[in-house]
This record gives C-alpha cells, structure tokens and sequence, in this order.
C-alpha cells in the first residue's frame, strides 16, 4: 500500500510520501514513490505515485526518457502549461496501464496508478493535480488545498481540521507528518522511510528535501511529542454532563 | 453510511452511534442504529447495526419478537452466555439477510448487515462483539479494545492512540465522541443525531444514554474545543530542522 499527500499553500507546495510496497504480505520491499525533474531557473515538477508498482516505475522511466531525447516532440520539459504537463503524465499513465490490461485474466492483478503532479513553470503559478489511472485529473480545492492518494482515509480528518490557504508552512508540514504517521499506525502496509520535499513559489528549484528514516530521531519525537499532545488535549476538553444520562428509550 | 464504535474498558462499556441512513444521496433519513434489551438485576444487551437498513431492522424486530414470545425456545433472555447471543444475533443476521439474497440481480443490492453487540449476564463479565455479515463473530483485542462498524477508517487513528482497557472513562468517552466528529466531517452521510450509551458493569442496568443532536450545544463546544486543542498540540510539535534540508536525489 501507498500513502502520499501534497499540499498547496500560498507561496509553497508540500509533498510527502511513504516508501513501502507490497504484493501479497510475504513481498514488502522499499521504494521511493517521489520523483523530480527540472531545470533550475525554467521549470521543477515532482511527481508522487500510488497503485501498481510496476506501472508508476515504467511511467516514471518513460517521462525521463522523452525528457532526455533530443527528437520527442512532447516531454515534461517542453510544455507550456502545467495542465498540459498534467495531460501528457496521464496519457503516459494510460497507455501504460492499457500495455498490461490483458494481465487481469489473473484474479487480483490491476495495472491502476494514480499520481499527484506539483511543481511551476517559469511566469506561471504553481499548481497541484490529482491524476486519475483514467488519465483526467483535478486540483485541489480552494478551502482544502490538499491532495491524497493511496490509503488516504486514516491520515484525511487531521488535514480537513488544520490545512487551509494559509496554514503556516511549519504547521502544514507538522500536518503532513502526523496524518502520514496517524497512518502508518493504522495501516501496516504504510512504512518509512518517509519523503519531504518543500517547493517554494518563484525559486524554480528544488532545495528542501528530507529522507526520515525508520529511526529517525525527529520522526520518533514528533510522534512522542503528539501523542502526549493529543492526550492533554483530551483532558483539556469539556466533559459530558453526567447529569443529562439518563435510561435509553425503549424501542421495540 | 454508518459509523458507529463501542469500547471495553476495565468496569464499563461504551457505545456511540450516529444515526444517518442513506439509499443514494436523495435517500437520507435519520433512523436510530442502537438497539437495547434487558431485564434490570438479570442480564442487560446493546446492539449498534451497520448496513442494509432492511436487514437491521427485521433483525432488530425478530429479536425482540423472540424474546416476547413464551413458545420461543432461543431469545436474547434465555441464552446463558454471551458468546451464545452473539452467535444467535449472527444467526439470525444470516437468515434474514438469506430471505433478500435473490436481490442481488439488481445492480448494487447489497442485504449485508454488521453488529455490535454488548452487554452482560449476571454472574459473568461484560463482553463485546463484532458480528459480520457470514455470523460468525470476534472480541476486541486486549491492548486496543474496541470495535468500529461503517465507515471506520476516519475515526481509527485517535481510537489507536488513546484507548486502552485502563484508559479513563470520561477520555474513552471524549474519544469515542471526537472519532465521530472526525468521521462526521470527512463523510457526509454519517450524521447526527449521536447516541451514546455507558454500561457499568454489574449493575446489570441501562442508566447511563444521551442523545446528541445537530445543535446541542456540548456537542458545539466539544468541536470547537477539539479543533482549537488540537491546532495548539501542532505548535507545541518540534518542528522540522530547516538545516537538514537538501536539494533531493536524483532519480531516472
């Protein structure tokens, strides 16, 4: 399983992944589901995958290939929008997915994956997609800035509560940390290393990555630090009345 | 949907329901998922229902059928053991759900009802169990002891963190109140009114229920209280140390 989540700020975007896969529980293995392309100063596009593993890594070598070959007229470097960027990833996705389509006569077997696409292009603002394994996509929305793929129910109630337009980068990214630990937690097939990667609007450069490790230090006072926080937080809250109980109503 | 959660903890149960039925988003009714019986000093049971809302219902309604009829020879009020009702409840989930079966050639008809079930028999401890649509039941687990039913993965993470068989009431309570809330805001066919039903052990009584609706006012406080508790527990997090980050790793 998968748990990525990116989030448009004004003025940032965040991305943040998990690193395990698995097929079955006897074949858990480490990858990376961030990918990065882009020339300082033109353009930066990160790319986070869920879904079939051998399907985001073809995706993924195939956008690096159009980008490094001379004569592919369409590549992550030579369009013009980012929606078109967000177009062309989707199609690659599609004709990936379709190249193994007759592998569902095996039960089971589904060639879905599903992408969120970030980054700029020089004069132009920068944007957030969800890339459906349909290949259409959306943007987040106005109020909620965030995006979710993969395993995405456990760690989403603590985003609806705290990101907005203008969350405080640090508290987005504490954010992200704790909805991806939230769901590490609940879901065993989610694991570390855990991805950060921060873009800030206008450098049109990638600088502020981070690789947190199964023993990371800062990893295990966050999740320390949160919950002894949450359980204050409990014992900080009202009380129910005890004086409202009262026998339940009898129903047939 | 539905979300509803019960709790073991040492000396009492807890159970908390919402009450928002939906057949497609035009179909959204508000019917009570909590269902008790129980002769005062002798045995006391709680039901919370998931699912097929004909199937709960004529469940709900055969149980109490059964328990009113002298020739019946199983009822809730005859079985020694709880494990014994559970397996009873499972069965006649079974049957009733067997009675629709042949629905199942309308696309998308689905009969499957899930309980939870709790309760006590006198000279024996407090039990809970969750039964599924097959009959067959289990216990919660002894470090996390709690069941969810619907739409559980929303509300999971804080029950993962805070409850335990020593947790105190009134936090188990809180939890189990805020899991709701978050389950509320991120899917909109759970809704209010909310149920909640305390057991004490051994008193072998139903003293102890409210019923929150859309505008009661603790149920106001208790979110606002949270969200504003919990916006404090993110900047009181460490945060992330800008110095370890570094430009990211180039992948193909």
């Amino acid at each position: 399983m998968t748990y990525c989540v990116a989030v448009k700020l004004q003025g940032s975007l965040i991305f943040v992944s998990d690193s395990r896969t698995n097929a079955g529980v006897d074949q858990v293995n480490t990858y990376s589901k961030l990918y990065t392309w882009g020339i300082d100063g033109e353009r930066q596009v990160a790319l986070l995958s869920a879904g079939n593993l051998a399907t985001t890594q073809a995706v993924a070598q195939r956008l690096r290939r159009e980008m490094d070959d001379p004569a592919s007229e369409t590549s992550l470097l030579s369009l013009q929008r980012m929606d078109e960027v967000a177009d062309y990833v989707g199609r690659v996705s599609r004709e990936e997915q379709s190249r193994h389509a007759d592998g569902g006569q095996v039960a089971g077997f589904n060639p879905e994956a599903t992408f969120i696409l970030g980054g700029q292009i020089k004069g132009q603002p920068s944007e957030l997609y969800l890339i459906y394994p349909q290949g259409n996509h959306i943007r987040p929305s106005d109020s909620s800035p965030f995006l979710q793929i993969g395993e995405v129910k456990y760690g989403k109630p603590i985003l609806d509560r705290i990101i907005r337009p203008d969350t405080p980068l640090e508290d987005a990214v504490r954010c992200a940390l704790v909805s991806m630990d939230s769901t590490m937690r609940s879901n065993a097939t989610v694991g570390p290393p855990i991805e950060l990667l921060i873009y800030a609007d206008d450098t049109l450069r990638l600088q502020s990555y981070l690789r947190l490790g199964q023993d990371d230090p800062y990893l295990a006072e966050l999740r320390l630090s949160w919950n002894q926080n949450l359980l204050n937080a409990f014992r900080a809250l009202p009380m129910v009345d005890m004086d409202r109980l009262e026998p339940p109503p009898q129903r047939s």
